[in-house]
């Protein structure tokens, strides 16, 4: 037993004598930290082609009362499917669920990050198939399973981080359909598949087959997810807190991991 | 010592004999729920007066390859400050930070609510000053104060909401200037205050002192919170995950409450 695990055992009897909550003693003992995955939305942030981007629009900046007082706000607008968001299954699943309707206990689940950045190296036609992972999933329990293919460096230059061609055609990594047909069927408690790309589907999909098998199956993407920073393979928690637009096909995502910090 | 705590402490050991976090053992542990306290945006959410509400635009929604395959997508825009949302700083405190830059250790923070819907008693003019809660709080650590009025209710109904009257006015409970004031001075943990109306100034105000003197102080607003649901004094831990506009003022919230479940 570690001398962490008996001043958290500590203050978490003495919490529940005191009838509180043991979770806040050890969320802020200091043992872990916060990691926002989130890209931020602005004029740059990545959206599809032809869908409409992040539109920020200021409306009010002004000093009043001469000069003592101030006051500022602005407008936006989007489309759903941009930037680091969540596709509702409804979005390729006319039986699946809208961003409004997805229950919390599928949105704050433990984090498993499948790092395949080595194998993919920066290969924009790389798509991952089973045999790549055979050995790698222990995903025995509910979780949300993030694919680091290592394309976040590229989202400050939108044509790289798509891979435009001169015919407008798309190319960067992505997951084969053999990998969602494998998850939804050997890995059911997984609730999400998120990516570190603008699709699931690797650019060059022009069907979309691990979009169609994972909304089928109830599971939710995220897509964009920032993963510039180093996040632990397991053990940390997943807050995936998407804007709640009740009737939408995907939503911005606020995507922040809870992770025990690293010894020094 | 309960059996729970022995079963969480031997989950925590057996978690960190393994190297894995104990974190997802006891949030996980069936030992606490998630509570929303967000409402949804729809074309009904509750904007103020002459700001741009929520518009909801659909795009796409089709069967394709003969009816086996299904696609839908969706466009929104919207004002900053609707629905349920933070202020930054920034919003009426020109030095203030902006929504991207707020740190999550602030956005991740114990939960306090502060019940004065009794003294309220549906009363729209009614103003919180400090006598009213000389006796009330326990804000020693770092935390979120929620003020529950009692008008979540009133939601659905955008005119009884904002208290609307013949001449435009607003009328709906708030805080005093008075409150904000002692926050900031004898509650120097207190990282953000939140209401469950549409804003931490009264209905009635005309030059917003609670805004000013908060933000002015780095603290966040939440406003229009859903309180529509129990939710413990104490003992929860607070999400407060808004949507990562770079240079928001402000911008949609998701308020999750991470509690204790109660004992049947």
């Amino acid at each position: 037993m570690s001398l962490s695990a008996l001043v958290l055992f500590a203050l978490y009897l003495s919490a529940a004598a005191e009838g509180q909550n043991a979770l806040n003693d050890i969320i802020f003992s200091g043992d872990f930290e916060f990691i926002d995955l989130t890209h931020p939305f602005d004029n740059e942030t990545v959206y599809w082609p032809n869908t409409r981007n992040f539109v920020f629009t200021r409306k009010t900046e002004e000093l009043g009362q001469g000069g003592s007082s101030w006051y500022a706000a602005n407008e936006f607008a989007a489309g759903e499917h941009g930037g680091t968001h969540i596709d509702a299954p409804y979005h390729f699943y006319r039986e699946g669920l809208h961003v409004g309707e997805l229950p919390l206990d599928k949105l704050i689940v433990p984090l498993i990050i499948v790092d395949v950045s080595g194998l993919v190296n920066d290969d924009p036609n790389f798509v991952l198939q089973k045999h790549h992972l055979d050995y790698m999933l222990n995903a025995g329990n509910r979780c949300v399973l993030i694919f680091k293919f290592g394309w976040s460096k590229y989202f400050h230059d939108k044509k790289k981080y798509l891979g435009v061609t001169e015919s407008d055609e798309l190319n960067f990594p992505g997951l084969g359909e053999e990998i969602a047909t494998w998850i939804t069927t050997a890995y059911k408690n997984v609730v999400g598949v998120g990516v570190d790309v603008a699709s699931v589907d690797p650019g060059c999909s022009k069907d979309f087959p691990v979009h169609k098998v994972l909304s089928s199956s109830g599971l939710y993407n995220i897509e964009n997810v920032n993963l510039s920073m180093d996040v632990p393979s397991y053990g940390c928690t997943a807050l995936v807190l998407p804007m709640k637009i009740r009737q939408g096909t995907g939503a911005p995502l606020r995507f922040v991991a809870i992770c025990p910090k690293k010894l020094n």
